[in-house]
């Protein structure tokens, strides 16, 4: 033996391009200088679990990797496992929030130590850092696989008791002042979708924006205000997983991601740009492997996008943190209890590589009628199918059983847990998880942020990077007119619900009359259209409009 | 409404104290100037969810919260997942290895990127950061909550192809010039627990070891060199979990690494101590929360005496990560799979707070002859026991059943899964798990270390900071005599296994004769005894030994 080989070898090793080194300092955030744009990416619902396991699928290391920096708590005012409502909300606005609270605070606060309003402060809308980004001159984006108004972006853009209230949502988003929205959601800009019957297109262009409806029309856009939804089918909600995609009628997340930062970055005084890898969560939920390696893959080139952008730019902060885990997802399970140290790495990915598709791409090439079939002239088809594309022939009746009896739209739950037993990948449930987080940071100031955050106050540490003060913004934009004037007996409030679909306030005062309709952009005032730095809304009890509205009445 | 509450109420929470902010810097550790001392601490087999379980259980933040800064990947040489072996050897000494090896390369090296030594230099033992560190003059020890011999702390003090070979490890560790060493296995120490009947005690005492047999001897210790190894009774191999502890026979796991920091901080050339909390690992495969949420708080106090200590002295750097991860454990279950977000957190810690005791102290509560009674006579008993120490009142027949049928030693197995179901905390296995480990981190050069590493590279990094070469070190330690002399033709080797427990490696020259005895920190030369700077070591192939026991033969 050579007693110097070994070293010899080493020295081969020594570069470590994923580690960094960092300096903590005394959080003292009013002393860090700004930022112009931030990009703040959201793998709903990932799992550190899901981003190792994606690794290993791969063979190589993810984007992601190099930037972990820290962990952040995800539980919701109330202390439930936060669904990606009040999740995003926290991180949008800095408020927790409840279950499918939108952009508003919550009514009940008892997690230890959360961060709570004052009782007269519940249920109000909260500015969220896109909506303080905006009013500070920025360009401002949501990019999501989802339909757009789904909870995640619509924490960052909109105000609802509910995430179920689409029709607010979606009205609420599209009068928001953004440049950029990319995303699913064709389905709900139909007029015939909306109980206000209200045409979403119309107001679109109205707002100003293009649209373009695949990916080649995507890449070429060269124009300032977009709106690009996309669809396999006029029926899908969302754009398919990565794997599943059409590519030329669906574009990537990356492909969104980059032009978004394209059109946004033509702004002088910068942007700020959220971008959702929404159905990492979707495919936890169905507990589908294969699913969830796809998406968090994809979100992983996304991040590529932001992350090398920033690099360039020098002034851009990139935020990277799932809302909440989802799924409890683990390399290994009950088959390797005893057996884990004898079981190759390719054992929890070899079985995932034979999968063509996801379960929910695969409910779509089964025989229309499949349901009505016998089990005995299912069992042959579904035997070949799931050969053809997943490489599994060892299928149980049981499995089989769970196939033929998946309900529409919930293919997934079946496929999953059939490729999940192959792989060794354990779950613990179909719902969200409530463990911290993994926070990945890019900041060009030099100063990443670690330990562990509260959801809410990693948006307190973006809003000071670019110089927004959240609270101030959600006084500009959400007072309460009720209550602004409950000592005012010249003014008298009257809700109008003849249409109500679309309830409108109105205010009179001498021969002053102030007509405030839900969810837009604007008033009339005794008959000119005056519009606001945000969007009228009604939490169902009580009516917020921006500071520069009520002025009209004073 | 007063429109300026919020702000007035937010700022009441502005201060962040668990966020931390940080500067990444191009990775050269080359230009890091050096620590004195190190304190590693690992609690075994801590998943994530593990640490957020435990601080909702406690209702504040645990200590480690504050100091998360990046991830740490486990994988084995060969890419299984990990057992504590070859996970602890990774960080201890920067090679991967394999399944069940301690302190040693592996044979196979598939896992990509793997740093990968030659073909040669397989099954070499490969010299640890408390080796180097002792080599460079520091003061070095262990503790665990295991017996001291265990995988963990045998990667940093011992080297044989198996973990299992406890007569191997035990003998090396006391050879190996450890300061301190505090833990459990006082089973270990007995003469007829090994084959080779040597005695350990009189051992530990020639190589001059105080020896202290419960707390208040521990605390009341003042002198050089300590061996500490308690037990609740003569036959109990390890520490009894926290919960469970009897305070008298055995200290915690802080009041211990207080006492090593202490011992150990009186070398002028500083320490390298690594703390095991060993049983978050034990409780993971028992599936059992309330076992884990003990262990996890109890090692979160020892990092506290870590990090207070390391606050003042400010030439300490300590760092917190797990070896693997284990159960797949999750905060929420099937049960919650669609009630997640209607469930209180209060429903997952509760019914935990409840338990007196894990199921391994309920063992020892129960009747001695409880599996010899019929299950109708056991019913009525166990019901009562249940309901005192875990407060549940609702066990079911197949519960029962279970407790049961429990064999000795896993009452855990049984008891562990009853709570979990109660208080919605899901597992998926009863064995390790691949995903990547949360790394903590704080070094008083203000630069903390972030990103992902592979745990090789954490090691790598460790050395670099106190100013070791660990292939030096290991190429000081860890000659193969065969091979130094196989073309030395004057060099006669011979292996003598008359007493075949004992193997001995004799060399002859001339008239010089080298007598090599496995596992010892001697040889005899010409009658004389000489010491080495290391450990002999006989892999079953091959004999290595110090380079000036080599020397002895030049």
């Amino acid at each position: 033996m050579n007693r110097f080989k070994l070293t010899a070898i080493i020295s081969y090793f020594l570069s470590v391009p994923l580690m960094f080194f960092h300096a903590p300092i005394t959080a003292d955030t009013e002393k860090i200088s700004n930022v112009k744009n931030v990009i703040f990416l959201i793998p709903d619902g990932m799992s550190g679990t899901s981003a190792t396991l994606a690794r290993l699928y791969k063979g190589e290391h993810l984007v992601m990797d190099g930037l972990a920096s820290g962990l952040m708590s995800t539980w919701s005012a109330d202390g439930t496992v936060a669904d990606s409502a009040p999740a995003g909300t926290a991180m949008a606005t800095s408020w927790k929030a409840q279950s499918g609270n939108v952009g508003i605070t919550g009514e009940v606060y008892d997690f230890p130590n959360a961060k709570t309003p004052p009782e007269t402060e519940r249920l109000r809308p909260v500015a969220s850092l896109l909506e303080a980004a905006k009013l500070s001159g920025k360009s401002v984006g949501i990019v999501s696989t989802s339909e757009f108004m789904h909870a995640t972006p619509a924490a960052f853009t909109a105000h609802d008791i509910s995430r179920k209230n689409y029709d607010n949502l979606t009205e609420q988003i599209l009068h928001n002042g953004l440049t950029v929205i990319l995303g699913g959601g064709l389905k709900y800009l139909q007029v015939d979708e909306r109980k206000d019957n209200e045409d979403m297109q119309l107001i679109a262009q109205q707002e100003g924006f293009s649209r373009v409806n695949n990916t080649s029309e995507l890449m070429a856009f060269d124009g300032q205000k977009l709106l690009g939804v996309f669809a396999k089918n006029p029926s899908a909600t969302s754009i398919s997983y990565d794997i599943d995609r059409d590519k030329d009628l669906e574009p990537s997340l990356s492909q969104m991601t980059k032009k978004a930062i394209e059109i946004l970055n033509k702004n002088d005084d910068g942007f700020f740009l959220m971008v959702e890898g929404s159905k990492v969560d979707w495919a936890a939920h169905a507990n589908d492997p294969i699913a969830i390696v796809s998406e968090v893959l994809s979100f992983d080139s996304a991040v590529h996008e932001a992350y090398e952008f920033a690099k360039k730019d020098q002034n851009t902060l990139v935020i990277i943190v799932p809302d909440h885990g989802n799924s409890g997802i683990s390399i290994g399970d009950r088959s390797t209890s005893t057996s884990y140290n004898k079981t190759h790495w390719s054992n929890f990915v070899d079985p995932l590589k034979n999968a063509k598709m996801t379960g929910e791409a695969f409910e779509d090439i089964l025989p229309n009628n499949f349901r009505d079939q016998s089990i005995e002239a299912f069992t042959p088809i579904i035997s070949q199918l799931v050969e053809q594309n997943f490489g599994i022939t060892d299928l149980t009746n049981e499995e089989i059983k769970s196939i033929h009896e998946a309900k529409v739209g919930y293919m997934g739950y079946a496929i999953g847990p059939i490729m999940a037993n192959r792989a060794k990948i354990g779950f613990t449930t179909n719902g969200h998880t409530g463990q911290d987080v993994i926070l990945y940071s890019y900041d060009p100031r030099g100063k990443l942020i670690g330990g562990l955050l509260e959801n809410t106050e990693l948006s307190e540490f973006i809003a000071k990077s670019i110089g927004v003060d959240l609270d101030r913004t959600t006084n500009e934009l959400f007072i309460n007119v009720e209550n602004e004037f409950k000592n005012d007996s010249k003014v008298i409030i009257k809700q109008n619900d003849d249409d109500p679909e679309n309830p409108v306030l109105i205010l009179t005062k001498n021969d002053d009359v102030l007509i405030i309709p839900r969810n837009k952009n604007y008033v009339t005032f005794n008959d000119d259209k005056i519009f606001s730095k945000g969007v009228n809304i009604f939490n169902g009890t009580n009516w917020f409009v921006s500071e520069s509205i009520i002025s009209l009445m004073k």
